[in-house]
């Protein structure tokens, strides 16, 4: 890209450009090893100019991990509708999951890993992502156990215990599948849906496991 | 402790009460706000000798992250016997998985997120010890699979993919469990058993759960 395009492209579309080529760097090298250079490169831009923009490598990382943060968690929001049935809405939920971190792996290793890895501030920005998926979840599970049964005998707690364990699952199987070569989205959400839904699916309907006594438990308190 | 206790111990006691002591402070404080005084202080040692014996910071961060990666590892093989039905090898393994990480909540705080959060270098040392708790869960489930029927239907790759999602659940629930009052080791540990047992169940005697067809899905490749 030529001086003059860059002379004529509005700040908020040249921003977005360089927020592009930033994850693609940050994913690709990691936070450390990438380098402003490069990623100015990428962009089609001088270096001053994205300093000028986005001040500092941190607040360019920031901005790389809030912004594909949020366009997952919108992915996985509207992927699922609520018009359908509980176990087609945690079907659209991974399967949408699945083909953003798979079409965008290096944003997904942007708030996934590479956000988790390098100091608590950029740690937080992640950790606010997770929560908003998690609440989503929860709201999931939790109307899919009241449409299932009237008399809600799967509590609070319970709920949001299945929530956090459904996307810590979906969480290492992105990392996974991303990792292992011809593993499509689809296969993915498959392995985690066949997973999970017999067990969610018994538990919203108030069926479930039950542990052996607490004294024949193998030496565990 | 005086300095008289100090100098009758063995060296290889003395290290350990150290890593007790940098293990609780790493997870109480967070490794860039633990401090080596606090840590000799609380150990009973000076701080000249925990350099002495452990070198740096680094070193010493990159000990507990070991010791404690192989007391979890440790753990969680000795919960599960081999001549138990698979069922309840799961249970016993998630019971010990859970038992662990809530009666050591600072070692899990150091082998989970500390060590995640504060460089390629530590991040390593936590990665290789779930390698180990993937290979022996991978292994859980293909057992289990054999068992319950002679015609192995559920692929290598399946099982993979399953031992994955079961332990990214296991961890996002062990940190929920140790951030939220009253939660039990054994009520984690059942939730989780109900939210895998049904699906790993059905699956590993070749019943699964069937998608619909690519076509219908919303908006997705």
């Amino acid at each position: 890209m030529g001086a003059v395009k860059t002379k004529r492209m509005p700040r908020a579309v040249r921003e977005q450009q360089m927020l592009d080529a930033a994850v693609e760097i940050f994913g690709q090298r990691g936070y450390m090893a990438a380098s402003m250079d490069e990623i100015a490169e990428l962009a089609g831009v001088s270096k001053p100019l994205v300093y000028l923009y986005l001040n500092s490598k941190e607040d360019l990382f920031t901005a790389c991990i809030r912004r594909e943060a949020s366009a997952l968690v919108d992915a996985v929001r509207s992927g699922v509708r609520t018009d359908l049935p509980a176990d087609r809405r945690l079907w659209d939920g991974l399967l949408a999951f699945f083909a953003h971190t798979a079409a965008h792996p290096h944003a997904w290793s942007v708030v996934h890993l590479q956000a988790r890895t390098h100091g608590e501030t950029f740690a937080a920005e992640a950790a606010a992502m997770r929560e908003e998926i998690v609440a989503f979840v929860t709201h999931l599970i939790a109307v899919g156990a009241r449409e299932a049964h009237r008399d809600p005998d799967l509590p609070e707690r319970e709920v949001a215990g299945l929530a956090e364990a459904l996307v810590g699952a979906a969480e290492s199987l992105a990392v996974w599948a991303n990792a292992t070569e011809g593993v499509t989205a689809r296969q993915a959400a498959a392995t985690l849906m066949n997973f999970a839904w017999a067990g969610l699916g018994d538990l919203t309907q108030g069926r479930s496991w039950s542990p052996p006594p607490a004294a024949d438990d193998v030496g565990h308190a």
